[in-house]
């Protein structure tokens, strides 16, 4: 077996064994689904916002979720707050730019998430990657509509500039570091008919950072892992909500051993 | 075929081509829910309530949704700032006054939505409706107990006294803009069972006033096909949550010549 | 049949034929679920948490659920509102101290909620019962990760100390006024794998709680169904998220004959 399929298939039986708390400061439209993804992958979700708990909440956790999907003044300074606290006890914040390049205030926010904390991994889509990158895209709402030209190239520069792991999210996952790239081939195109996937991606990579400090690997793995759920869910589709039933139903009946068997990761971005 | 039936058709057709971005300000509780049923439907959705960035947000949009479910003062007056600027920009604004009547609050601010902006559509329940007309009717929380003696006159006395189109949802849709009477037979009993059909409908509503200016018929359009979709996913329920799998699925798979085929939209309020 | 069966199947009986509104100023990951599991047990749901319209709101409720899962103050202040209303009113408040024991805000929130308002039901796992009795127990976010040495003794003494109803639930709910003890055996090792499954235990107590002023009783009704529920519903689970739809359905399908029959509540706490 390639030994990054093995290594991802520990990371989701460190999961298992070790349920890391993963606090959420998150978008109202997902929350429910993002706690589930949470639970059924291995983890115990927290969603908590409010500027007074979130230091003691955050110290708790194995990873800090930062999703800025429906945004308001009084969140982002929680987030601040949380992610701080975060980056003073090592421990991985991951960034979910929701609709960055629709709104100043989208772009803007999360530019001034990437620059005042550590954040280890930001899972975007090809819209939102290319419009904190500056290398183009167009996002409509939270939809990419289009992506950058060269999405590697937006990538890598977003993590260089951020000294960060950039995860992109579309028909195939791009990731890296600025350096190493890993591409992730698994995913089925069911996700796109359903809201909140990219946050539930994010919440995916949010539990493997939890249990891997190497973040390029496990963004990877949580990647890996949601697509090949959403791979054998298709199966049982009759539409976009029985997919979503099957989806769920699977990240939590997925075993180490079939995510390291189904994992198709490859290095390099081609 | 109906002509009217023919147009529903077209506008379906006209959604899936278009792809138009449907901006929410809506209450906590359906948000998913009215996310997914935009992208089912066809639509992009997005949820944005900050004052700060809803008026660029809703520039890029085909329609705005107002949905008072879970009011608070703030969010009003992001609604204000979104609905000046979907009239200056000629964009439908549909509003769905949930629980009207209930509280003074919810009343007022209705009222207020309705002196203050253009609206395209109201799409309510009888109680709501009644209480918005002064025509009558009882609200629980945000159930209509009881509607107006006469929902037909309760809805054109609220139509001709706002200029806008009044859609009152029940066993029977009856939609009318003060002057013109359609009613839409489509719907399912099922639907009474589970939390935020009304919201759904609404989303219904304004998918299809994104693409089509004769804000009447857009109404009937998305009550018939979201009516219609509940058929169909009546006959696959064993209860209300695989119900509402069932008919998030058929609002997917619905094709325009089926939704053409399966509207019984009939001219007149008998 | 035992009378406490009968009493519960007729509970249910009076839950269908009245239909009470029940108030719930509750969390954002919830709600719709909530929402969903009122109408389904045959309640009218209104999530309302505007401190301006929750004093008008609740006068027209047959309970108020006050659950603290994603705090802030604003809400804080209407719970309050809410909450001295329905004291006013004789009608039951019950209370979900989601998180207590995690943060010092929860904690503190919960306690002050109790010393302020005559609280009818307490529901909450054992990590929540435990630090609001200070007899022990930890909380990760909103998981009990540990519970009190003696369960029993921690829920009797915080039932004691502010003259309420303590259901403390888990793998055997333990019921106590601080003198009777009812042990509700209905349940299933499902309910743990989804998130808000303790928030819906709430919602059941909370309209049961509505027909039966015997709010121990009213306790026990609630959560003999919603676990008879899971167990029916566990016969057609594929994993968390289908297990979710068929406790939806069961709860709506279930009839006070069933529950009568099913439920598993015997007195005492051995």
């Amino acid at each position: 077996m390639d030994p990054i399929n093995q290594r991802i298939g520990d990371m989701l039986a460190r999961i298992r064994a070790t349920r890391p708390l993963i606090h959420h400061i998150t978008n109202l439209v997902v929350m429910n689904d993002t706690a589930n993804v949470t639970l059924h992958v291995g983890g115990l979700p927290v969603m908590a916002h409010d500027a007074e708990e979130v230091a003691e909440m955050v110290a708790h956790a194995g990873a800090l979720v930062l999703n800025v999907g429906t945004l308001s003044p009084d969140w982002i300074e929680s987030m601040l707050i949380a992610g701080r606290r975060a980056n003073e006890l090592q421990t991985p914040v991951v960034l979910d730019p929701v609709g960055a390049g629709a709104t100043q205030l989208r772009t803007r926010t999360n530019l001034e998430l990437l620059r005042s904390l550590r954040i280890a991994v930001v899972r975007g889509n090809g819209g939102e990657i290319g419009a904190l990158s500056g290398e183009g895209g167009e996002v409509k709402g939270v939809e990419s509509v289009s992506g950058p030209e060269d999405p590697l190239t937006a990538a890598r520069r977003l993590a260089q500039t951020y000294h960060t792991v950039v995860a992109l999210t579309g028909a195939r996952d791009i990731i890296t570091d600025g350096e190493r790239v890993l591409t992730v081939n698994n995913g089925h195109i069911w996700l796109t008919t359903l809201t909140g996937t990219g946050c539930m991606a994010t919440t995916m990579v949010a539990a493997f950072a939890a249990v891997e400090r190497d973040y390029l690997l496990a963004a990877a793995g949580g990647l890996a892992m949601f697509g090949l759920a959403a791979e054998l869910a298709a199966e049982k589709a009759h539409g976009p909500a029985s997919f979503k039933v099957a989806l769920f139903d699977q990240i939590y009946n997925l075993t180490p051993e079939q995510v390291a068997n189904g994992a198709r990761v490859v290095e390099g971005g081609s």
